[in-house]
């Protein structure tokens, strides 16, 4: 994947969305924070763009203009707004793009606790995600797992990213994304489908930061070497 | 929890329940195998102290027999028997025991996949289980996502176990239990509610083990050393 491909971060102004930018941005990537107000978008760049230094390759554009100028969208949005805005970018995604899903159904997008998931129709809210865009859109989901705390500072995360999909290249492409973030290791975890169950591994990490006081993250063990995907350390 | 009070393993015949026999015979627990047919048992106990050598405590009995002589029950069941076994063996209970539920609701269970998940309706096996028993039985829920292959072996275990119960006496003895496994960090989960986001991660791991042909756990990362309890080493 060229570093030059951009990607673009909808919803991209909350932590979860400037974390992943500025890990990214700090690996060579060109980013685009998306956001409903371009004015914000552009606030949140430049916020990134100094952590990230003056190398950085970051813009922040309105949500529609960012899927007009990139063809690899990750979504990290509450999943209260995920619906309207999917609905809302349908006509603006581009047909191929990748949208990588990073939404989990947390009962807290209802008022409840964001340590419990709401049941979604579709399974999950990747499977819902799906629904949404265009059949020429190919989705996957990954990186529900990263504390948004840990992704805004410089050290090496100490979790996993489990990656799922029905489409192999929106997967290569992902694992690859999820293995330019240091510490990260990239696992194919097959079907999109099975997004529901990474999924409801954001709500316990939740529920055990409350309880432990932590920035809780996973590690598949017991895998083959070949199953995990990491940076090259440079 | 001293090593003279008995824990019944309830379904102990299968690779889960020696697993973990084994593992708690080797630390100096007392074990009782159950089974429905005692002479089954009997000959699971025989192979399990062969393994664990000749010091160990290890004796099989008829389920009911079994939850007779012990009030520490660990059930190891698939899905599809559970809810008869309980049935079967609340009169034969003793008020105060302590149910720990290791069972997840597997679409095997009904001719599916075990990459997949049935829903309960009480939300989890485990509240199933806690409906099934009487009142004055405490579940805990624990042990979903360890490898009975690799509790059947000699290694330690790269994994950690997560406690779920709604009581505390019950969680703490559950979470002494766990740590009596080698490699094991037990980690208080909260409520048995949680079970069930625990039970979609033995899920997800079946799925990562076929695609990737291992025999994958979990570790929980990020949170502070005294989240952890694990074996003091000797």
């Amino acid at each position: 994947m060229p570093d030059s491909r951009p990607i673009a971060v909808l919803g991209g102004t909350g932590p979860a969305g400037m974390g992943l930018a500025l890990r990214w941005a700090r690996a060579g990537q060109t980013i685009i924070i998306g956001s409903r107000e371009a004015q914000r978008a552009k606030q949140s760049a430049e916020k990134i763009q100094q952590k990230a230094g003056s190398q950085a390759r970051i813009s922040g554009m309105e949500n529609s203009a960012a899927c007009a100028a990139a063809d690899l969208l990750v979504l990290t949005v509450p999943f209260e707004g995920q619906a309207t805005l999917l609905k809302q970018l349908k006509p603006a995604i581009r047909s191929g793009s990748i949208l990588i899903d990073a939404t989990v159904a947390l009962a807290a997008a209802v008022g409840g606790r964001a340590s419990r998931t709401l049941g979604v129709w579709q399974g999950s809210s990747a499977q819902q995600a799906a629904e949404l865009v265009s059949k020429e859109v190919k989705v996957a989901a990954a990186f529900h797992n990263l504390s948004a705390e840990l992704l805004n500072g410089s050290d090496a995360l100490d979790c996993d990213v489990i990656v799922c999909s029905d489409d192999a290249g929106a997967s290569q492409i992902t694992l690859a994304l999820a293995a330019k973030i240091p510490g990260v290791r990239a696992i194919d975890g097959g079907k999109l489908e099975n997004a529901r169950m990474l999924e409801q591994i954001t709500a316990l990490l939740i529920g055990l930061n409350i309880r432990h006081k932590g920035h809780a993250g996973i590690r598949i063990t017991g895998l083959p070497p070949e199953a995990y995907r990491a940076a090259v350390e440079s």
